[in-house]
């Protein structure tokens, strides 16, 4: 059964050794959701249209953030990303908003950090510019949907 | 009825004027969990007391990134934090880790995203040390619990 | 005649001692402009009402810049915004776009770096967004407009 | 006739996909002055000389910055510069300095933005340094003056 | 019996409360120093005087890395630094440079970390500027001098 | 003789050109150490086992200031680390605490001050968690082990 990567032998944290790997395409999608009050996610949809555009700066928050991975998780590699996508789109049934981010790279490591760590951004964005009419919103199901690439190929989230 | 307060009257964003808020001890309180197979939910407390502290990693990377919440978050203010303290619990029954995050300043404005943005990357730190052995991991229900100080005072999440 | 502030008796640079200085509300307003062709000016005002907004992501940077303007120009001293606004008018006659950004603190130092540096990449943003049609885009007039607050007072550039 | 790269067809801002481009030797040269009082200039060619180095400054603050282009322009991709060189030089009948800055990677992008973003923060040294006995300081002109490597070719401004 | 205080009663790392501190004007001086070959030495004094001024870029990036000594040390506390002087001074019998950094603020919590982390980051830019020539520089006491302000008053260091 | 690679034939700061350079395999090894009163050792070792990982923490900042060297270094080429590796050990005769960081890449550039920095903000680190109980402790012998990959090969300090 494999062991958790980031720490060796006696338990010191690394950065692991990557050197050997190949550099190939690689693909990370992650996904996550924001719920609030109906209200709120009226105004955000209304103001996509006209103005106060939340989506479009959340968008660019996720973007900015993908390139700063390594800063903030500790043990993850430096990558230069070649493309980072945005997508949102919303439920209102359940009084949400979705996020979708697909990051890529030509590299020796996988991107899964840079793709969730765009969609936190992106939720947290969110939250940040309707918090003074919602401070009850609630992130949840951040989580991988996909990565291909590397020695580990095609991995797709269970439905 | 209150507007979304980082957009001006034209739907452009601004940093909000906040240069007549009193200086207030201002606290706030967020958490969030991820959810992971039994296997890994072992594994990190095994690791917690003999080796790889996974836990111990990922309280550090959100200290950290509380410190730099206005270089993610466009619209926030810069924010000079006076503590910022991570607990972690688990639920065996439901195989998650939960994490807690209090932040807190003496200043104009209040610390909900740094402590927001403190449990996020805490629970990605922990996806990311965990991924090699479990990729469907999820994080879930990153929300406020409580903030006080300032104009709109004691707020606690409802149950 | 006054000196060089940044530099000692014996010309050694230095981040000058301010600690004695007022907390004063401060203000500053820099502006700038880019000149371009007069297609890419259609072009970036048609974006704004349908799709490809340039100018929003612009602005967005150009918050995000002030808050880093420490870290960029050497001997400034690290400061808590309290508010910051960029605002964006064009001349079709002039085929150019012009940038002004207002930025505010409560401290013991002026906030002309931060307003001057919010322009500068705002303007470099709208370049880096258009540069595949229009690579001759050149950035100018970027100056200060108009200081308040400190010992020296309010100030404004001559017309 | 091309379209802005940075929107996908839906409008939606990318960090666009550049995987596929080759990893060619890339050059971009960008320029831009700074005009001042004939007395600061004085001021500043006399401390290269002496002491109070501001134009010593300005260079590394302008290489320094180069390096965190992606950082500040929010769709520039990652990208590690391989030769960074700054020049200034002055002209009295116009009392100002300009500043070309030389940036060069071997990569799947331009570096035009590196160059752009390495002119306009040591102007914004300059005037760093010099605001206390110059505040009408004027940064103009900044554009790119030259590019190699990459699909496009060799792209020189015109006259 | 003093305790470590940035660890809860429970071993846990926290970024400690320091909300009831007062906000008193604080000092710190620290000091190190570089050996190296005495040619090498040679060569850097010389610089000063005429081309290749190791000194004055040490200087900026010592300054430089005293404003981002909160994201370096985990728990350190962000503080806005009021005053930093870099001086150096060389022993040519020893054949060695020394920096002494003094960092300043009027705040919460100590700037000891900021003026150690100067001197570090100064030596350390030696170092890299002058490896080509003498790769077995070795930086040494590097430490604390002096420190002022605050609840525990005024400390020196032994002679 | 070798010159200072980092200045032009003027004297001019540079970030060299190293686009001609070969992807290697590079490896730097650095060391140094911290003096302190044998109480703080003691505590220090008791807190690995126990509660309190001082050790630990210092590990995690090292690891994260490896990949921001090029950040804190003017004229430092930025790198993609493939591994980084941090080991402590203590000599209870001395008092001290050694810290020795590994780190790597495939690149154009070697990574001494990778590795070197890594050391310095371990240490600084340690004195920052204990600097409560022993404000005088010491950094010393923080200097390049070992080299290997590039031009010039294999390289190992005298003993």
């Amino acid at each position: 059964m494999s062991e958790f990567t980031h720490f060796d032998e006696r338990g010191r944290a690394v950065m692991v050794d990557v050197a050997d790997k190949d550099d190939t395409r690689r693909v990370a999608v992650a996904s996550g959701r924001i719920s609030m009050l109906p209200d709120t996610l009226t105004r955000i949809l209304g103001g996509q249209a006209a103005k106060g555009d939340v989506l479009g700066i959340a968008r660019i928050a996720a973007i900015q953030a993908t390139k700063r991975t390594a800063e903030l998780i500790p043990l993850c590699h430096p990558i230069a990303l070649t493309k980072v996508a945005v997508e949102f789109s919303h439920d209102e049934a359940e009084s949400s908003i979705a996020c979708r981010v697909t990051a890529e790279t030509v590299g020796k490591t996988g991107v899964e950090m840079e793709a969730l760590t765009g969609v936190s951004v992106a939720l947290l964005t969110i939250y940040d510019m309707c918090k003074a009419v919602d401070r009850g919103m609630t992130m949840s199901d951040i989580r991988l949907l996909e990565k291909q690439g590397g020695r580990s190929g095609h991995w797709r989230a269970p439905l």
